[in-house]
């Protein structure tokens, strides 16, 4: 196993090794948290995803702005999903180490995540992350995540 | 200003420029996400607290344990109390750099937060947390994390 | 000022606000450890640098690869060149934060780092730097390094 | 094998299960970057270590303060030391991550790193390492760095 990309390719060729309805169904059954914040997969494909998350009153802080523990908890459903998306249903991958860089102050409002995997190991997944305010892509990425998934050895599948 | 500890000191002859009222008033009117998760803050002392997150089925994550998210927000949350412990009633500090390495796999129960600062500047403040799981102290973190707040210029107070 | 990119654009069109000249003069008078690395910029844009480290012997370390704080050093001279290339020749931007994640053991032999700015602010840039064994971009990176500079109020320029 | 610590103990009473003589023999022969730093350790116990870094002219950078490259390369090695004095020699250890903060612009001058280990796993060794402008340690750390190794399958012990 070992699809690795640089920062240019993104491997739209390849099919992701689990499908947005079965991401859909573990969601439902497994993640109260993500069902709870209304994320759902927009993109799938292998290595990497987008994911939509819808404004919420209860997301917001100080400021009027979204709230960093809901922009991390985007960012970590997603790189779930693209670690899952190469490797398959994997469901007890667990994250090992999630860093979040907050780059401008997100306007209360929906937020996308545009997640991709740079290096997706035996023991260990590594990807990127990055969140826009939707419909402000332009304005650049309120936040960049990067974060590790260790695989267990005993893939249960 | 400039509250700054090494590995050793802890301040604890300091007083909290916030007392634990004021961070649960600030915490029922601004901050949803706290509410919701139950979050409260046992000890503040001057760039430290110690903050208990309750048990929540809705946290859990495939396999049992606390979800990431969780215990992202219940470290960030901790942060940002000791950010004003240290600084005063700042509301409109922000979290603009969080990094989390998990430890351990914490049994479903409830979490604490072990919080102090490192460095209090005039404008950016650096921050580590230890998560426990509750009356599992002595197996060690299930989690560390650090983290850097933004100080507006105008403090607003 | 505010070049910011999200993971697609490259922005070539915009030059660099320091040519390669003046980025090796200041090297040269400034970055003892950079001379004695050997490295150099091989291309600069507006934002973005791509530079070369030689296969040096003592950079290696036990296992045979290239060690770590060659690496570090590297990408930390990365984001300095791509700093300058957005903001113009502030000497003294400072880096606040590196985090860097090694992927793969790079073989002995020459590092190639490419680096590009997510966003350029007021006070702080941050960037990120890809790091590949040169010959072996095709094998994926090395290592990933995110990082932020801190730009002095006065900008001495 | 689970050396852990949290915040408070430090475990002096442990014995390191690697003598100062074989980390400066190991040094000697495997770490030239470390040799030509002058780094040398000053205490070691099982899960931390002191190491100190002379000042060096070539070790500056615009400002008269001592390099970002030269602080992380002193991190990451007491990094290597204080994981060798947890698990023994076990040469292959090697950096997956470190993250570095800085906190104060040093003056020129020594350097002194003062490590320990937080969790020490079959796997993974997670520590964190405060940085110290040697005489000036009441002042507070320059930096704070922590640090994921990785230990080989084959401990080659």
């Amino acid at each position: 196993m070992g699809s690795s990309t640089g920062p240019r390719p993104r491997g739209e060729e390849c099919v992701s090794r689990i499908t947005k309805e079965e991401v859909a169904e573990l969601t439902q059954r497994e993640l109260p948290w993500a069902i709870w914040m209304g994320v759902a997969v927009e993109e799938i494909g292998n290595g990497h995803c987008r994911v939509h998350m819808p404004h919420k009153e209860e997301n917001l802080r100080p400021g009027g702005t979204v709230s960093g523990p809901a922009m991390m908890g985007l960012a970590d459903y997603s790189l779930y999903v693209a670690v899952l998306s190469s490797i398959g249903r994997v469901e007890l991958a667990v994250t090992s180490q999630l860093s979040i860089n907050f780059l401008r102050k997100p306007r209360p409002g929906d937020i996308i995540a545009d997640c991709r995997m740079i290096k997706v190991g035996r023991r260990l997944a590594y990807g990127e992350v990055f969140l826009y305010s939707e419909g402000r892509e332009a304005d650049g990425p309120v936040a960049h995540v990067t974060g590790t998934y260790a695989i267990p050895e005993d893939r249960g599948v």
